[in-house]
């Protein structure tokens, strides 16, 4: 049974990990620092320490992991087969596109910076970042099987689907601007619907 | 006419910039420092502030530009029509990976950190990564309509295809693995070869 006590913590806990993915999807693991993420979420210093007895790198890594899970089950909930996966597919990038704008361009992309940031620097958040980005390539594959593609083009078109929303998000960020990937989103929607899935 | 001084300064000059490029292609914007830079140009530490009296930022816009310009070179050079434009992205993206390997996984796309960690917080740089991209986009579109697309079509052909390989170079670091590029690469040179330009 959950106690006031515990719910209060795994409310701390989550204001924290909360704190850091947002500003760690706004500039990155190098610029965003201890002090920065408690002012960010709220929490008493000393339960930074508490939760996250590894600092930075553990409590990066706990983000990372919660992004992935996070994304994962929102192209889950916008994949749907209804009317087609291509035109779900273009819904779903225009989707982004606006909360991208929505940001003022600070987010978007969680995982980007701090993925190329730690790739041959740190192997605990580049095997983070690796579980983060086959459970988004996961989700999109189990959708596109769905669909009726065999699972190993499944697996395939997943992949380019996968690096065409972070590719298009770079643009929208760097552009100030939803329209690289909705036009993005739209393409290789058209493609998706143009082609039978075997 | 060029003195040697003018010679042996632009060489110290181009030494500091390929430098940056090549730390900030590692490890981004932030976690680069200007001691880092002068040790890995072997320059003195005068010639940074004489030549780049702006500083960091000044330096990094520099390099950003001169990224934009090579990589931009690289693309007309390797999308040839000859064999058809889908099969030479392809090979292009193929090539990419065989470099990003080559590196360790510590290089392999010059803009992307940059671009992301500055997006909303250096309007200097922001500006920077934008003409670069815009440089690197219109070198795909140039191609694409030697090809035979409709100047429209290869302009938004051209950034799927710019999107698709920042996102394929991010799996590609992040995997430590030069295929997910590859794939992602033949699976768009199919999609192109496919499709009619028109």
């Amino acid at each position: 049974m959950e106690t006031a006590r515990t719910a209060a913590g795994r409310s701390t806990r989550d204001q924290i990990l909360a704190a850091t993915c947002d500003l760690m999807e706004a500039q990155g693991f190098h610029a965003t620092g201890l002090a920065e993420i408690i002012k960010a979420s709220g929490a008493p210093r000393g339960s930074l320490y508490y939760y996250f007895p590894d600092g930075k790198e553990g409590l990066a890594a706990e983000a990372i992991a919660r992004t992935g899970e996070v994304v994962a089950e929102r192209i889950r909930a916008n994949l749907t087969a209804d009317g087609g996966v291509g035109a779900a597919f273009a819904a779903f990038t225009a989707q982004i596109a606006d909360a991208i704008e929505r940001s003022g361009f600070r987010a978007g992309s969680p995982l980007t910076t701090v993925a190329m940031e730690t790739a041959t620097t740190s192997p605990r958040l580049n095997q983070a970042c690796r579980e983060a980005y086959s459970r988004l390539q996961a989700a999109f594959a189990e959708r596109l099987a769905m669909a009726g593609y065999p699972a190993a083009r499944a697996t395939e078109l997943a992949e380019l689907l996968t690096a065409a929303v972070e590719g298009g998000i770079i643009l929208c960020r760097t552009y100030h601007s939803g329209n690289p990937l909705r036009r993005i989103g739209a393409q290789i929607g058209a493609m998706i619907s143009a082609m039978p899935p075997t």
